[in-house]
């Protein structure tokens, strides 16, 4: 059955001028303006490089703040090449003399291989996933797009690094960096997890990154196959806005502490020992109260015969799970700037009684890190001797 | 080059009757022994099935516990068909008659698709990859065989079944039961775990049973793609040591508690609402002291309006995974008997503040469920009218 909107279809094909895709792609090489017209919801899949995005809805009315001359030429893109042509009927009636409709639509610009930014699916569509989220008063929209503008290193892909980085994956943080130079051992798989048995002797990096974009595939997933340092560490740790500290040596605790106070990032701290843990969030610039560094509470480490791996002493697996969860937990209230976060709070669980104890912890007025006002005098970093990662 | 082996192995297998594999099967069947000579650190992929270990180590020494007739058939088999021609040899020497080498070992077993026991892999190599349980001195190889032992069942493949089924598949429970008869949407992906994108539209317990397997693979899985309803409930839960409550409706909370109490099982009872949490062990046959059942707390369901779902009022995506892993940790402290289990407990989390409150419960005298001694007079179970899972 012929439906009269097919007649007008067809009349509009003789009155609207359609371009090819590549036609379309040149011309945008040469300055012009190409507009997907069509409705966030449907830009789940990323739209043409380059493209300003404006829906069909809303394109009479916001078209002049765009284009300001009539003879500037338009390109129209909708996702098959229909609604582009009563797009560019509507605009030519308006005044526009060089309106194209891009035929075949963004089916035929991925079919092409064109470029695309999926950026862009940060609209409704990348949003419904997280509806959860965004149902609670304390997030919602806004809430989510702060989660989705964020960035979170973790150190160490370890037990705690594992469910940290899936969780918060999971929560929609927009970047994930991951540093660990370590590969897969089948006694990680008792906590760590992120691997499988395939996975065993492969770096854990590669494998956590794959696994992360495998549960969403438009986050960004930084890994770096190295050991934190004293070279790498400022420009690794200034590229993000949280460091989460999974590690399992008092060294490399040390190095993140120094290398946070000094930058201002807040640095989240997990630990296990058998069958206790502990968190506290570290964060001296923080915005109010009392707000210790890692120095403050614990001067200098403990001789290394005092404080035993996780490799050296064991550990009950769900034990880093739960503390990798509560430090999630606080990367993502801190991003989203609700509730109490744990500064100037240790949190130390036992598990086998199941006990929670809540310790206030002070900043040290003697602490020579926190209390540094003047870069120039920062105390040095100092060269981690040995290291080994949860 | 030929080594001097070869010359001897050549007059071994003169010596030694060697048997197919399929003969050696058919030869079981008929009563006789089949002795697998491999160390235990080889029995990784399982070992032929009803064939007793006995290690080419201690063979000589320990066979006379095993076989006291001297013409008694005995069928020794290694990994390819050359070390249970020496040990053949051996056993000929100490006047036993009938010896025979399985030709081609359990590489050739395996490959006719001989019946296989997986459990045997319970040996040393199964237990390397708990190592650092094995470390703690509460579980040690004790311990972690009590969870290989062990068979939970997990109620609802969601949000706090994901994490759950993962973190007690990577401590080496031997068996576990899943049971949702949902399939994985989009908004699923913020907090449920075991799901990545291209899974959605697939039902759960098929996701889930294929990632705790790619975890482990010697562990037994098994999915139930169903409702859990006063039919079938009796039946599943009856083949478990533990059952974990994930779901996220009151119906279905109610019908577990009053199966679980019948049957005297142990009744693990997570819950989540926005940002707030609460965890309990609900088991009134438990050895000592005050030990309430669910009906005992909460007699009766609050109004439909008043307990809304997940779907309904959303949820903060790391709250359910730090509820399954309190879970998980209350199950294997009650499979390895350790600790305080959250017996006569409720324990209650609230994410934003980070406050842990333990209330404690009692068992109300008037329950007619905990308090009936005759399995007669125990209350019906209530159809399920509505109900949905985290």
């Amino acid at each position: 059955m012929k439906l009269p909107k097919d007649d007008y279809l067809n009349s509009l094909i003789k009155e609207v001028t359609e371009r090819t895709v590549t036609q379309t792609h040149t011309a945008q090489l040469e300055g012009n303006l190409l507009i997907d017209i069509r409705d966030s919801e449907e830009l789940g899949e990323g739209s043409p490089k380059d493209a300003i995005t404006l829906s069909k809805g809303n394109l009479e009315t916001n078209i002049f703040k765009h284009v300001q001359n009539l003879a500037s030429p338009i390109y129209l893109i909708c996702q098959s090449g229909r609604r582009s042509l009563f797009a560019a009927k509507s605009l030519k009636d308006m005044g526009y003399t060089q309106v194209f409709s891009v035929a075949g639509g963004y089916n035929e610009w991925k079919n092409r291989g064109l470029p695309i930014d999926a950026s862009k699916s940060n609209g409704k569509n990348r949003m419904h996933r997280y509806k959860r989220h965004i149902m609670l008063d304390e997030v919602g929209e806004t809430g989510q797009q702060k989660l989705l503008d964020s960035k979170v290193l973790i150190v160490g892909a370890g037990g705690i690094g594992c469910p940290t980085s899936l969780y918060l994956a999971a929560a929609g943080i927009g970047t994930i960096g991951i540093i660990d130079n370590d590969v897969i051992d089948i006694t990680n798989l008792q906590r760590q997890i992120l691997y499988s048995e395939m996975d065993v002797g492969r770096y854990k990096v590669d494998i956590a990154k794959r696994k992360l974009l495998n549960l969403d595939s438009s986050i960004n997933v930084i890994s770096y196959k190295e050991r934190l340092d004293i070279h790498n560490v400022e420009k690794i740790f200034s590229q993000y806005d949280i460091i989460l500290d999974g590690t399992d040596n008092f060294n490399t605790r040390y190095l993140i502490n120094d290398a946070c106070v000094k930058l201002g990032i807040p640095n989240i701290h997990g630990s296990v020992f058998q069958f206790d843990g502990q968190v506290s969030v570290f964060y001296p610039q923080y915005k109010e109260g009392n707000s210790p560094c890692y120095r403050c509470v614990f001067p200098s480490p403990p001789p290394v015969e005092m404080a035993p791996s996780c490799a050296e002493a064991g550990v009950f697996g769900v034990l880093p799970g739960l503390i990798g969860l509560f430090c999630a937990k606080e990367a993502l209230k801190l991003i989203l700037d609700i509730g109490q976060p744990l500064i100037g709070k240790l949190l130390v669980l036992d598990t086998l009684s199941s006990s929670f104890d809540t310790f206030e912890i002070d900043q040290n007025p003697e602490c020579t890190y926190c209390n540094c006002n003047d870069k120039e005098e920062y105390p040095q970093y100092q060269e981690i001797v040995e290291a080994c990662s949860l």
